[in-house]
């Protein structure tokens, strides 16, 4: 890597950690230069306008995310080891500092047109289609049932999710880990073949 | 209502539409200003900051909040009726523009510490035990199972709720409202009595 790329990616670091406490609206090239111990200027000739470190901090965020969530559970076994892999590397990622940023962002910028939006939007496709192909291996290997639908089964996974994260993160609540197991159990024993 | 307090619930409808949109951190003095056709000083007299703005138009959500998905619920037979009607009262309010304030600013404010949080805290709170406490209606109507946790069962609705808002709200999926009706069933046949 270098040096440019590496300095590119510690203050992409720091963008991240700022951008899941104040909300990647709320991050401002100014904060993030305080932060970094950058110039304005310098931080400009990086990134050209906040929508461009905005994408480029959900870029780095993806691949982070591709690194520390999905793949763990592609190294464990098709099936059910799988399936419940991908949930607990989830609920591992939601609980470092600031949370999920995809989760914050979504619920922030649902409502703005732009290429922000609609990277996020692709983000969100992913990750179902990752969750429902994940139980499709289950099928496949005859831990579930053919008959249930995997983007139903994604649509209440994710909603499991939701709720850790709403429960952990703004109520701080100490059994929303537990209740989010309990949550999950019950929908893989839904779609169990036995 | 005096003519004061009349402007001031102008105010602050405009104001709530637009926290929907742009977020309650991304809304400022000058941009209510703007759209509520009143000059920033008169908008100072009403509120004195940024956060007790944020305050009012929390307060003002949660009345319309009561009145619109809550207080159908109860003039709804208890039990399962009752639970129904809480669940479809909440996705027609997500439904409406912008979609609900309270899921959008709690993912916003989750880690800035401060009485706005703290406000978003109690509703949180409230709305959960709100949910809990219709599933013991049932319970006490026979509908449900004495040996499910009304706290877990509020916990997974809240998730389908969440999983709701993002499928609807971000994705635009048209069948967010199917696939959240079809898990909510599916949570009321695990507590179902028979």
């Amino acid at each position: 890597m270098s040096k440019g790329a590496q300095t590119r990616e510690a203050i992409l670091d720091t963008a991240s950690r700022l951008a899941r406490t104040v909300g990647l609206g709320g991050l401002t090239i100014g904060t993030l230069a305080s932060s970094a111990e950058l110039s304005k200027s310098g931080l400009y000739a990086h990134f050209r306008s906040k929508e461009s470190l905005q994408l480029a901090i959900l870029e780095h965020a993806r691949t982070r995310f591709v690194t520390e969530v999905l793949a763990p559970s592609l190294s464990t076994p098709r099936g059910e080891p799988r399936v419940r892999r991908l949930f607990e590397s989830w609920l591992f990622w939601d609980a470092k500092e600031g949370g999920c940023l995809f989760v914050a962002a979504s619920s922030e910028l649902d409502d703005q047109p732009g290429p922000v939006r609609d990277f996020l939007v692709g983000v969100q496709q992913d990750w179902l289609d990752s969750l429902a192909e994940v139980f499709r291996t289950g099928v496949a290997a005859g831990h579930f049932r053919s008959d249930v639908d995997p983007e139903q089964f994604a649509f209440e996974e994710d909603g499991v999710m939701l709720s850790y994260h709403m429960s952990s993160r703004l109520l701080g609540d100490t059994l929303s880990a537990d209740r989010a197991r309990r949550a999950f159990d019950a929908l893989l024993d839904r779609a169990r073949t036995q």
